[in-house]
């Protein structure tokens, strides 16, 4: 018996109180359809664009939950995260939200428009090596000094059931789905969307893109058990990470399917995107595209959401 | 008396009328905000995205609306336009919603993605000299060949009635806004618009932003009189037409102030949209985010609706 067999999972009901929780400050994202991209994959897409989220990622639904769960007197003392990116900036705004601080320990390596995000929010950074281990290590020593409550980027409960919000309101927009698509990193947005579009509807195929390059996640699920090691090589750097063990539980929980893209199919959906849905979205988003283009088959005359994670890319390194 | 005293104005009734011609077949886009906009620009705006429409681009109302009033008989011989690429797909696009054929007389010069699009909706090219005598005859060449219907970008009374209907879906959604502001080049959005936000907000000020390389909207003002020759030098391709003669008259009748962009300013704002709306917009329509911070001081605190006209930029050739 695993420590994590004791770990409870969050629930739908978590989903439902952090919808309600960040209603006052997450946008409502829209849901865009195209004709093009409908007949390219012979499937009918509802892309719920993620990537319009405040922060420009799904990531402020998380930390913001995280954030509006804590009680004033934890809050007052602040948050803490690591993060290459995305739930950096999401955890900096969130804290701006409720005026209290936050401190963000960032990997050398990261993309520096992620970085500046996070400082424009108000953030404190700590820099430390680009290895889980460093990045744990650096987060609990500011955790120690500062006595700021840890907001992890995926393992934290709460963030999961934020980031099951988006799905949450994309299938009461189109209602009841055949199947449902997300990336997969460390896995807080795929545990949070699985939990949410099988309480919704419960016969939904819950499918995850990730890149061939970080396939931990699709590893884990052929092996059985978690992979624990991995020397990520993707163009999807919010993708890089471990796949978390609550979020590994969430996968074999709700029977998720991993599908692995190449970089090069990534970067051909993502330009697709930009193209035929005039959205700005970064690889790690694209990803779900490719996927979908690279299984076809098995989407045929589907109606399938998509979630379009984000599109936080530095317009100055465009990967065509 | 000009000819054009004569020629009847569309009216909102006109408007209303194409709203529901069209509304089988167009998207309704979205409105979007944005925090960071909003501060940079200090007043609060509402972007209506028509780079979401169907073909990248608002001129899909126009052109459907066109095409969907002609009589079967006439609708049966087909449609012809001049156009440098947006227009053109449109109407590519709006014939074949219809089973009928078009034709689209192409300009030499014009952006290369625009004439992929309209071919690939399958309508017929016919090249020209890049002058509005040269796509004029063209394209009155091509109608008494063929006994096609004209429908002309921007003069036609059912096309302007037809771009009137993005804005008349934006307020309907906002609610009276203080202000409007879209591209001119022609004049058949910026003519729909005026005519739809002072039917539904009449103390509604409306703008024009107009590129300093393709000022004759701005310099007719100025004279009283129509400017009938320019040698247009911008980036913003959609934006190089003469105002027509009734686009004309409906910036009088409305008291449409027109504000000149240096195509330096439209660049950084282009840039700045993708970044912070996370929009893929083309430099004919983020012009008008230009306008509005190279003239901020007299948006201050106001409702702004802000039409993002289209979408579609060469990816390869990025102006930064």
């Amino acid at each position: 018996m695993s420590a994590f067999d004791m770990i409870e999972l969050p629930d739908f009901a978590a989903i439902e109180t952090a919808a309600a929780r960040i209603a006052p400050h997450a946008h409502r994202t829209p849901v865009l359809r195209s004709r093009s991209l409908d007949a390219l994959v012979g499937a009918e897409l509802h892309f719920k664009c993620e990537n319009l989220q405040r922060v420009g990622a799904f990531k402020f639904r998380g930390a913001c939950n995280a954030v509006w769960s804590l009680s004033d007197t934890v809050a007052a003392r602040g948050v803490v995260t690591h993060s290459s990116g995305n739930h950096g900036a999401a955890l900096a705004l969130a804290a701006k939200t409720r005026g209290i601080p936050a401190h963000v320990v960032v990997p050398d390596g990261a993309v520096k428009s992620k970085l500046a995000a996070i400082e424009a929010y108000g953030a404190t950074l700590h820099r430390c090596a680009p290895t889980m281990a460093a990045r744990d290590e650096a987060a609990e020593r500011v955790r120690a000094e500062t006595g700021a409550a840890l907001v992890h980027p995926f393992t934290d409960p709460r963030v999961i059931a934020g980031q099951g919000t988006a799905t949450l309101e994309l299938i009461r927009e189109t209602g009841p789905l055949d199947a449902l698509i997300a990336p997969v990193g460390g896995g807080g947005l795929i545990g949070g969307s699985a939990i949410a579009a099988r309480a919704l509807a419960p016969g939904m195929a819950v499918l995850a893109a990730e890149p061939e390059g970080a396939a931990d996640a699709f590893e884990s699920l052929r092996r059985g058990e978690r992979v624990a090691e991995l020397a990520p090589d993707t163009i999807c750097d919010g993708l890089r990470g471990l796949i978390g063990p609550i979020n590994f539980a969430l996968l074999k929980t709700y029977a998720v399917t991993v599908l692995p893209v190449a970089d090069r199919d990534t970067v051909a959906a993502m330009r697709l995107i930009w193209q035929r849905l005039k959205l700005v979205v970064e690889p790690s988003s694209a990803i779900v595209l490719a996927a979908l283009l690279g299984h076809h088959e098995q989407f045929a005359g589907k109606r399938v959401g998509v979630i379009l994670s984000g599109g936080n890319v530095d317009l100055d390194a465009l990967p065509w």
